[in-house]
């Protein structure tokens, strides 16, 4: 038995599992890989202050074999980390910040890699120039699948690649082209609601050009990095941190490892426990850390800050809609902050009704996460389940099993230090509770204001019907009622429309 | 930036994602636990011919905190591999071999460990003892998660502990023992109608016993490891095998290294290329793997062999589904073979129908992966789509919303060396197309069957109404018959008994 046992690393593993990351098929492929590059270059140009530019490319160059290729215009990624990031999977800088950004798990460019050596054998190419009067660097590089570590096939110094500073990544993969609701062109445009400030460029394999241009020259403010919380944190993590801590006493190591832990908290959790907090924190047995961690958890402490947050806000998401949709109403919200598992996150809304949206029978969806829109796996979605545990009768629309129907867009964002897919192709958001609830409660709000405008409609028809009966009345009877009070006709015509004006307003052709 | 990047343990990625793991919650923990110490368990026993006899034990430590206990008579577990089986994640012997079995990742059991330790701080309690008059160990392991390693607590020959042989796993979790369709004993429910081989008893928190006995003392044939079949390759996949080979020459490599290539399809593919045969694997350029990947994919072969597959095959099905249902119908079928990206898979399908089982508005389901019971994220499924994709107003059931109603189980089980989960908790069957098509025709071919009892059943109640409605006419008309006939009114009730028993068979109450 013994010798059949090996490790099996992680590249080996998604290579048999690729679909966990969204290449289950080549029509799909293209869209994944072109949101790992795209994600990556919107997060490398917003770290920077960068307004993004980005250029997405896309040729066919075989029977079921596309050429892409993502050039952004951010500061380009030290040479020295370009074969990890590109050549091994579970490498990256953003999976241990508490801070917001679209890429977390450091699998998905690798990933793109992976799956374009094992469809069509070739190492990915990747163009590099820091800002700066430096060199552009080119990379070719695979992955050694057995061990999951990169494999440099060409590294050198470049002249004839144009660009002033940063990425171009480019990849042959099976992947099939195609247009409609899954597509690389309504990704993108999705990705240009939720990013106004990017410029982005699409060239399809026929040579048409698409352009989503930049609608707002503000760039959101940059999330700051946090520390853990006391709330959040679990025995295991608490145990682990312990351990790891340079900290001389257990109470300077709550103070400097966690937020929101000054002098005076410090002080309180330490009460509720048998320690003096003058203890060196290596010296703590099981049953102390399990004393601490749980007067750690009922002390009251402020929650953690919000500026790791980076929500698109209300205005954005509202100009969003009506430039995309054109719709009669539109209504946001995006609520305060929340935490689930120590991890702050924050939910928008948006509800676009009428106007140029048709009914199509059932409503319309925008899903995002950390500005990435969610195209795939809708139903396994917690947004999906927010929006099917609100009865929608309630704010003016019918109902189908569970669906809302009508003229109606409605749009759900999570923001999060942390979003917990359900794989990590990152193509649904998972159904904790805790987040259902906040995804409802936004859903609720745009809803009722929604219902007002519904409401509103309504009624504005019922008073424009009842006006125009009972004008067509007054002019039947004016003439008999101006026999029978022996007074003018005409008198009698203008005072029946004064009265209609001020009870029912202008008319209608007013 | 460079100084940001590191390398993410697969421990911390799934510490991080718990919920990829089916750890999202308390009760869900719990019964997740015990699957994969079960299924593990089960594999062990069928691995080595043994009659399985499972003991899974249950106990209340704290407030939501449960200790487990699953104890089997296996053959223990060779002690060099024990810290890397619970304290490694990607580690076991499964993930190699094109071979039906429950476990395939190395992840599963190591995961469960993760979660215990993160959520009580407890290692892992291992007692293994091999078959033969050897001693038994005992382990206590926990998981470094910064390095995905092993960590020894503990380990000692122990002389307290009772058994033949076999393997024993505890573990401290934070969970919770509910009762009801996501439960332990549902669980272990639906793990017997599938396993009907082996013996399981269940102690419960509170002390209560139940036990799924053993129905059938026929062990399933051991499936048998297989080789990659040509046509399921990849480019990159062909690539990494011929740089790996111990083969001398190319057509050597393809007769040792793929099922289903003799001596003669080895000829016949080569000549479809520009190559001899007699190179050296490793001498290929790129463009002649390409090349002999064609080759081999365009060439005719038999299909993969399917002793690597063992299905529980119709009669245990059905005899598993009325022991358990007590329907007043029931049909199954077991699906020839079939293939998918070079994984040889089958489909079985079972339904029951009537009897006890209750019409509570829409279907029951009951889905399988190589006889492991999936209870959680149903719509996500492929059986879920496969039903769906059904019209089962042609199989004798009404619908609502795409759902079959009516007092009926469906069960469908995939039999595979992979089977593509959608995370890597094993919950559901990822959609791939030509999968969900096997399913359709498996659901339909049951669905037929049903059809015929279900008309026969509504013919036969026609007939009884007709046969009830002439007789009472009958029995009316007779005495005007005999008047108007001029005959014995007698011989008319006879003669008109005689005739319904030709046309419509005996009486209702004979």
């Amino acid at each position: 038995m013994a010798e059949q046992h090996r490790e099996i690393s992680v590249a080996e593993f998604f290579e048999k599992n690729r679909h966990l990351l969204g290449f289950s098929n080549p029509q799909k492929a293209i869209i994944t890989c072109i949101k790992e590059a795209v994600d990556n270059a919107l997060d490398a140009c917003e770290e920077e202050n960068i307004l993004p530019e980005i250029h997405v490319t896309i040729d066919e160059v075989g029977d079921e074999k596309l050429r892409w290729q993502v050039k952004d215009n951010a500061v380009g990624i030290d040479k020295d980390v370009i074969p990890n990031i590109f050549g091994k999977l579970l490498y990256g800088s953003k999976f241990h910040k508490l801070q917001q950004s679209r890429g977390q798990q450091g699998i998905g460019i690798s990933a793109a890699g992976l799956y374009a050596q094992l469809t069509t054998g070739n190492p990915v190419k990747i163009y590099s120039k820091k800002k700066g009067n430096e060199d552009t660097h080119m990379f070719k590089v695979r992955i050694d699948t057995q061990e999951n570590e990169p494999e440099i096939i060409e590294d050198r110094i470049v002249d004839d690649y144009e660009f002033e500073h940063g990425t171009s990544i480019e990849m042959d993969v099976e992947a099939k082209y195609t247009r409609g609701h899954h597509s690389v062109k309504n990704y993108l445009k999705h990705t240009a609601i939720m990013n106004p400030y990017a410029r982005i460029v699409l060239t399809e394999p026929d040579g048409n050009t698409i352009e989503f241009p930049r609608v707002s020259k503000d760039l959101p403010p940059q999330p700051k990095e946090i520390k853990p919380h006391p709330h959040g944190v679990e025995l295991g993590v608490l145990m682990r941190m312990i351990r790891n801590t340079d900290s001389r006493t257990i109470k300077s190591f709550m103070q400097n490892e966690f937020t929101r832990v000054g002098r005076t908290s410090a002080d309180d959790i330490i009460e509720k426990t048998e320690l003096s907090g003058k203890e060196r924190p290596s010296t703590l047995e099981k049953d102390q850390m399990e004393t601490l961690l749980e007067a750690m958890q009922s002390t009251n402490l402020q929650n953690p800050p919000t500026n790791c947050l980076s929500p698109i806000g209300e205005d954005l998401l509202e100009r969003g809609l009506k430039k995309e949709l054109n719709p009669e109403f539109v209504a946001s919200v995006t609520r305060k902050p929340s935490v689930y598992r120590g991890n702050p996150y924050q939910i928008e809304a948006a509800i676009a009704y009428g106007g140029d949206i048709k009914n199509e029978g059932t409503y319309n969806v925008l899903r995002y996460a950390n500005k990435v829109p969610l195209l795939y796996k809708k139903s396994s979605c917690a947004t999906t389940k927010a929006i099917r545990d609100t009865d929608w009768s309630r704010y003016g629309l019918s109902e189908s099993g569970e669906r809302p129907q009508g003229p109606v867009y409605i749009l759900i964002h999570m923001a999060s230090v942390w979003v917990p897919f359900t794989s990590e192709g990152k193509e649904a958001i998972a159904n904790y509770p805790e987040i259902v609830k906040e995804m409802k409660l936004a859903v609720q709000d745009v809803g009722r204001k929604m219902k007002r405008h519904i409401s509103q409609k309504r009624k504005e028809k019922v008073r424009r019907k009842k006006r125009k009966k009972l004008n067509a009345y007054g002019q039947i009877l004016a003439p008999s009622l101006a026999r029978l009070a022996g007074s003018d006709e005409q008198q009698i015509q203008e005072n029946l429309t004064e009265m209609l004006h001020d009870e029912y307003g202008e008319p209608e052709d007013a």
